[in-house]
């Protein structure tokens, strides 16, 4: 080898080493073809633009505004140190009164206005006055969610500087723009709608999220808004929100960890020509709640498809629990187990973690009755692994992007589906690397 | 730059980024001279031995033995997918008479006879069998314990093979020699001593512990061989034994994961001067529990100074929790955090994810009445960051390899200390990459 080779061989290799340790500017996992295309809802308009709170040269502010006897229903983070726009709006939905005046939900990228002490609730202040003047509504009807950085003061006045525009330009498409104005670490915008039919009349349901990790202070706190043209009693709304919640974002998990400003908003504004719901028990709430259920599955899933370093789709199975809550906290320990996603990222069929999650969960179990599959393939059953299973097969299908585990715990009828990523030097580099 | 300067160039570059992600062969916070010279304990004597269980070219079974008459303690993993191993030592103990016959422990490494159905109890009796047969005691009076590989039968025979020479060698000094032979991962063998007075006579304390995370198939799992020359009544060494645990052994944590084989074992041979402790209250009882909580405590920090990947040693105290068991539970929730441990890791001083480790606990808490220290430097109080912190006080203190995160949550008398360590390239490395 010449010196010229010996320099291009010795290029080549360090750049090799250096991308498999650098975060990549959007996630392998992302959705083929990028930000879907939204439909229109009718009654809701957004508008996003550029407020400078933190970032420059891109949107940072979007403005949500939905008609008069809208009903709204939202989930937000159980976090102990919540930040002020989420006390503002959980005090705020607990005292939800349909309202002949607008609806309007103001969120900020950049700063998440969360450990900002009186400051915070301040800010919070500020901005729904200023909403709701420009909007035309009562102050009890405007929400607001902020994202980024925390313990910093929210400069509040760079938004409020910006509602007159916000409110100027709505438009029943500016989802899109919407959905890219929250992002922070975010590697791609999350979308998803769908179309359901009520007694023979279109109903539409569009959503949008941001979330990638739950980094603070550089908080990729997971957001998540949609909206629906349906007419349904807000606690009709609120009870079918957080039902489908507990089997959607509240089981994914991408590093155990919470947020201080984790929010989902729905609105319904009645506008669809579809019968208004009023009983969570019938049909219409079933096929509503059904529609819902797969927007909001498809923008969690996008979730973890964006989360920190992502290269793997792990959707974990546990059936045979105790009970339903058993059988999630085990595949939550499955999926928030370092071992397991540090084996999933360097596709090792490593068996021997997932029994390690099932025993460490602290919830019934028997290992002598413990099955375990890795898609189709059994690997372990009867305590011990399977006379058929090899680890060829097992390396082999460790190498697909998306993957499934699946343990059935021989003990009940309970069952849990929950969903994760792998955990990969690009977690490292995004979240222990950024100040070097 | 000509073209040798260059490829000189090149090849240090290379060096440095490849030395940055390969996993060290000895934890940078080891302790600086080595295994300790541990003192004898009158009563036991230990042998390791070379059975190539697994590993080629080093010791991998130890005997441990202790004279007729000792009492013996014991606490273990909690996991539902216990070890053969552990399910016997743990039946045993719950039988334990005192014997007029010797005590014995075999221990190897290589293979963890976990997750290996009925043959996994089979080599357990084969292996308390043949131990005592040559040792000359009762089965009951027989513990074992083996780490390494999960899910591949135990070569048993390959251990009963060496037990006559192990019982050959046995000798007072031989506690180095097993807690090398107990090692897998590990990168130091890790030893604590203790001399203490019992009315006015020696007693010595000696243990040895193995562990760097709780890895299976290649199980870290801890293991800790504790013995005294204390007589100490059965009862209350055992009381004695699982007080002190919870603030030792179970306060640390390197990556939340639990073996199916984590056993600490505790004999008392009782054949120092000083009087029988009977009364877990005395004032004897009290000296013996000090001295044995220095040698936990010791070997518990080892263990996170093996932790794999670790840089840092982090040591979060929790006070102002509604109760002691609160105060833990928010240690840990911190302590476990992958963000907190990869701040850490990056020397960034991130309270912010403080902030979100207590929020997401679960505990009891209040935004506006917590505070953080990073050591002596006041970082957040009253819902804020501090007037008096700056960040550069902040960048230099995180720069230190042992670092202390205080929390008081202000809301009752609570209180908790937990150790942990950061989450680095290496752990990934270590635990993902190692197939490939």
């Amino acid at each position: 080898m010449n010196p010229e080779q010996k320099i291009a061989s010795l290029e080549a290799e360090l750049a090799k080493l250096k991308a498999q340790y650098s975060a990549p500017s959007i996630s392998p996992l992302a959705p083929v073809g990028g930000f879907p295309d939204l439909p229109i809802v009718r009654g809701v308009r957004f508008a996003s633009g550029a407020a400078g709170v933190k970032y420059q040269g891109r949107d940072d502010v979007m403005l949500m505004q939905c008609v008069a006897g809208s009903s709204v229903a939202g989930v937000f983070t159980r976090s102990a140190t919540r930040s002020a726009p989420v006390l503002d709006c959980q005090a705020k939905l607990a005292a939800f009164k349909v309202s002949d005046k607008p609806i309007a939900v103001l969120v900020n990228s950049g700063n998440s206005n969360a450990f900002t002490g009186g400051a915070g609730r301040a800010s919070v202040n500020a901005i729904c006055d200023a909403v709701a003047s420009v909007v035309g509504t009562d102050v009890a009807n405007v929400y607001t969610a902020s994202t980024g950085v925390i313990g910093e003061p929210l400069p509040h006045d760079r938004i409020v500087a910006q509602i007159q525009t916000l409110n100027a330009n709505l438009s029943e498409d500016g989802a899109k723009g919407a959905a890219h104005a929250i992002m922070t670490t975010d590697t791609f915008a999350k979308g998803a709608a769908v179309s359901i039919n009520i007694d023979g009349e279109a109903v539409e349901i569009v959503g949008f999220a941001k979330g990638s990790g739950m980094i603070a202070p550089d908080m990729a706190t997971m957001l998540v808004y949609i909206a629906t043209d349906a007419a349904v009693d807000q606690d009709v709304l609120q009870s079918i929100l957080s039902g489908l919640n507990e089997k959607t974002f509240n089981a994914i998990t991408v590093d155990s960890d919470t947020s201080t400003s984790d929010s989902l908003m729905l609105v319904a504004t009645g506008q669809s020509n579809a019968a208004r719901i009023t009983d969570a028990n019938s049909a219409a709430a079933v096929t509503f709640a059904g529609g819902l259920r797969s927007v909001m599955l498809d923008l969690s899933h996008q979730v973890v498809r964006d989360g920190e370093g992502a290269t793997k789709f792990l959707e974990i199975v546990v059936r045979g629990a105790a009970s339903d809550a058993s059988a999630k906290t085990v595949g939550l320990a499955i999926a928030n187990s370092p071992l397991v996603k540090t084996a999933v990222a360097g596709e090792d069929p490593n068996w021997g973690r997932v029994v390690m999650g099932v025993g460490k969960s602290g919830e019934p179990a028997d290992r002598d009755k413990l099955s375990i599959w890795f898609g189709d393939i059994l690997v372990a059953e009867n305590g011990w692994v399977s006379p058929s299973y090899t680890e060829d097969a097992g390396l082999e299908y460790m190498k697909n992007a998306d993957l499934q585990i699946t343990c059935d715990l021989g003990v009940g009828d309970g069952t849990a589906t929950v969903w994760t990523c792998d955990l990969t030097h690009q977690y490292i580099v995004i979240n222990g690397d950024y100040r070097s």
